[in-house]
């Protein structure tokens, strides 16, 4: 079993039990499980004319998704692919029809065909207004002169349930119907077979093969067609479906087949509007499942021609949520990008001090290149000591447009600098690291403190605390030493690196995927090169001190 | 390629795009493709507290599908499965966000961490307010400190949303997105894995296997196990699921990672309802694609304790479609089946030319049963000549409780006894034709216009006509001569059914499916069928006139 299912036979009732649990008490059914499954409004006072579809299951949402107010007012759901009995329809039929009687919208199949005409005729012996209108939209085979009923089927329930809705009679909503009957075409497309409850997949469609115009129930497209790509899927689609219209505005039904994606779906939307039909479609109802094959992947489109009170039926509010909404097609609207996205430099300014410590520090972390890399080697791709010398040897030739002589635009653009220049996960961290400082120093906070609060960010953002095998792990320590001087900083640093070697259980960054023996008795690489930095610092100013 | 795209460079773009065009105008992007790709709600002044979310695509209706009153105010979008740049997410954030500030909700992956973390500091250099949440709902790694962010996130979505919406400030909202992040809980399981576009599909799990605890970017679960149906796989989650939340009502959100059927989630929910947990499952959100991972066929569970003002926030209304709403669960109702299914029984009358007649055409039906279904043969399943003689027998039998002395009443009850006794289409259209006469010669027409009527009921409802190859060759124009004589109309039944001989391309029923050559020559088996019944039943009238 490949499917989310107990058993075929329970397959139905137990999906149709779980849509009425949720809809909200909106939803019930009929009483007569498993032979009569028939889902009925709760809302319904049989005062206007009642809608009554149905057919195999299978095709979810339609038909019980489709139920509800401005829609369907009862659907008669058969087995998978399957059509109901003669009995389910006729209680479905018995159970919602007042005196304003009822239409059957049915699906040319000559099971739906003849259960649903005589579950009528039954009907209609107790003195009950049937008609029954058969859907028949799928030109796929254009010389059969029955051809089947698929996804244009909706059209029907949307534009019959708006009218019924509003209260017209049994003859207005029959015509209606038979308006959209007159006018909707569809055609399909898949690149995959359906998978039948209970049945082995059938492997029909080979590798860079497509089927045009196929049904609903999982039969064999018309043809097999070489499949290049979704624009001339759509063409092939639209060159069948072009000969078949009539000059005007169109509405567009796409209907999602079962498991296409949504990129899918909505990439064929784009390419349907730039297709030569594109300019006659004024209206999408969808890109939605709406009348499905179980899990096939493909789609169909369907077009109705708009005239009269077509699209204001279409339009009309509905409650059931399967139906996606008929919209009207707009361009694009592109809004131009805010200002802010290329930074503004600061002014350079000048300050011996600042550039000297800033130039210390990057001559530290560019001479520990390679022994960074080979304690990164050890429990990651062994580029730290790269990324680091990388950033400091830009930070370097950056010098001269730096502000030195104001802590926070100098934090800012060394973070600005460090997101530019720094790759990875680590160039990201100190860019947040020095932004957030800057900030911090921007609202008044001293030096140290405001670099306190950049570390707090990005143990925010990146997730990571003391102990966690990380760079904080010797940065955390050494900012708190730092209000006692460099030296107590140097010795923090040094303390909370050496530390990592002991932390075998990673939980953050890349070596938390790696396994404890290879990563026990070695520094972590961030926090070796934050010690080595506090380290080296101290002696420079030592040695300048002497 | 197996995907109905054009090039997985220019998937997402042409996706967007197509999205934005069935929006009603109710969305629209910045500027910036390929590299910045941002939707936005046209309905936003900056008046309130801006909600901007992201991260790769292939989640779809994630994140795009979510924006809108209520819900999002802008999606940052990046590639499949690949976090967006830090540039894109700082142009949503200051596209959107006013003096109320901005809420940043990240899914916790370290790309989407870093990139929407760095992107927050750098609006704040701008004076812009913006807290970052973090979603990590997954409880597939009991042991990992970094939970992954998965369906649980659109719970995040819709409590903040619908604060923001109703004005709240960037605190409290902020505080209610934490408390719906410390509270919920998810975990997925799939049946295959999802297929990446641009990149072969792996094949990983076996058939019988599913695996369980599954983030929503094809990494594989946690571990592989027995799949044995939709009953055990709920049952399995449930055992995650359940030590990990507290007593008390909770909500659940069933979501479709991708190609689940409709039926299969329906079906989900009921077992999930059905589970030791149903009983604290109060309101469902779903089942429907909220947080899919491209077309993967599985589905997660996320809960959600209801406190405080919860419940009150996701039932708010929100505008994205995408957002199937917050149902309370109910019973399933079940109503009462109408009266009518068993019908009444007419009451029993007596008539000796009535029963007579009705006699003597079983009777040659009987007789012709070898000859038709030789016939039949050629182009059926060679089952018409039993078919109508069993149907036949059962009418003798049942001649006793005929009301062979009312037409009306008698065309009716023939129709109920075929529609019970005789099989397949022919059953239920002979059923059809006899109520059908039987409700037109309740309104006053005469026995033989009657029978006129019940063949145009056949014929509308079967969709066949004179010419098709069917039993109609030879019912319409023997009815059609009756009123001339019986011999009359067994000269036409004769002459329609020997001229279906030569009709080749059948147009309805099962023939329709027949090569010509195997029809050529052969009489439709119905039309036979009728042509013998009424030039016998003449022979018997002459016999008696002698």
């Amino acid at each position: 079993m490949k499917q989310f299912i107990n058993a075929k036979e329970t397959l139905v009732t137990e999906a149709i039990d779980g849509a009425l649990r949720t809809s909200g008490g909106r939803l019930a059914r009929l009483d007569g499980y498993p032979h009569i499954k028939v889902v009925v409004r709760t809302d319904w006072a049989r005062s206007k004319v009642a809608l009554v579809s149905g057919g195999g299951s299978g095709h979810e949402p339609s038909h019980a998704g489709f139920v509800g107010q401005g829609m369907l007012t009862a659907a008669v759901c058969g087995d998978v692919f399957a059509s109901p009995s003669v009995d389910a329809v006729l209680a479905g039929i018995l159970a919602v029809t007042g005196p304003a009687g009822c239409l059957l919208i049915v699906k040319n199949y000559t099971g739906d065909r003849l259960n649903f005409g005589l579950a009528a005729e039954r009907a209609r012996a107790f003195g009950v207004s049937v008609n029954m209108v058969v859907v028949d939209d799928d030109i796929a085979l254009p010389n059969l002169p029955r051809a089947r009923g698929v996804a244009g089927t909706l059209f029907v329930h949307k534009v019959a349930g708006a009218l019924a809705e509003a209260g017209a009679n049994l003859e207005a909503v029959t015509n209606a119907a038979n308006q959209v009957i007159d006018g909707v075409v569809s055609i399909g497309m898949s690149l995959d077979t359906c998978t039948v409850p209970g049945s082995p997949k059938e492997d029909r469609i080979p590798d860079g093969k497509a089927e045009l115009g196929l049904g609903i129930h999982g039969e064999a497209g018309v043809e097999q067609v070489d499949f290049k790509g979704a624009r001339q899927a759509i063409e092939m689609m639209v060159d069948r479906l072009a000969p078949t219209i009539e000059a005007g505005p169109h509405v567009a039904l796409l209907n999602n087949l079962g498991s296409a994606t949504s990129l899918e779906m909505s990439l064929l939307v784009e390419e349907l509007l730039n297709s030569r039909l594109g300019s006659q479609i004024t209206h999408l109802v969808g890109p939605a499942p709406m009348m499905t094959s179980l899990d096939m992947h493909g789609f169909s489109i369907s077009l109705l021609p708009l005239e009269g009170q077509m699209l204001a039926n279409l339009e009309a509010d509905a409650s059931p949520h399967a139906w996606p909404g008929c919209n009207k097609i707009s361009n694009v609207t592109v809004l131009p990008l805010p200002d802010g996205l290329t930074p503004i430099q600061p002014m350079p300014s000048k300050n011996a001090k600042a550039e000297k410590l800033i130039r210390r520090c990057c001559e530290i972390l560019i001479a520990a290149e390679g022994d960074l890399n080979v304690l990164d080697a050890k429990s990651g791709d062994g580029d730290t000591g790269s990324t680091l010398a990388t950033a400091s040897r830009a930070l370097i030739k950056a010098l001269d447009r730096l502000p030195l002589a104001d802590w926070t635009q100098l934090y800012r653009a060394i973070g600005l600098e460090l997101s530019q220049t720094m790759g990875g996960s680590s160039g990201v961290l100190l860019a947040i690291f020095f932004t957030a400082a800057g900030d911090a120093s921007a609202s008044g906070l001293d030096v140290v403190t405001a670099l306190k609060a950049g570390l707090m960010r990005i143990q925010q953002v990146g997730g990571a605390n003391p102990g966690d095998r990380t760079m904080i792990d010797a940065l955390a320590p050494a900012l708190e030493a730092l209000s006692h001087g460099l030296s107590a900083a140097a010795i923090a640093a040094r303390k909370g690196a050496d530390q990592t070697a002991s932390i075998t259980r990673a939980k953050a960054g890349r070596a938390s995927y790696i396994s404890e023996s290879h990563l026990a008795g070695h520094n972590d690489p961030g926090a070796e090169a934050v010690a080595r930095l506090f380290e080296e610092l101290f002696q420079t100013v030592a040695a300048l001190d002497k």
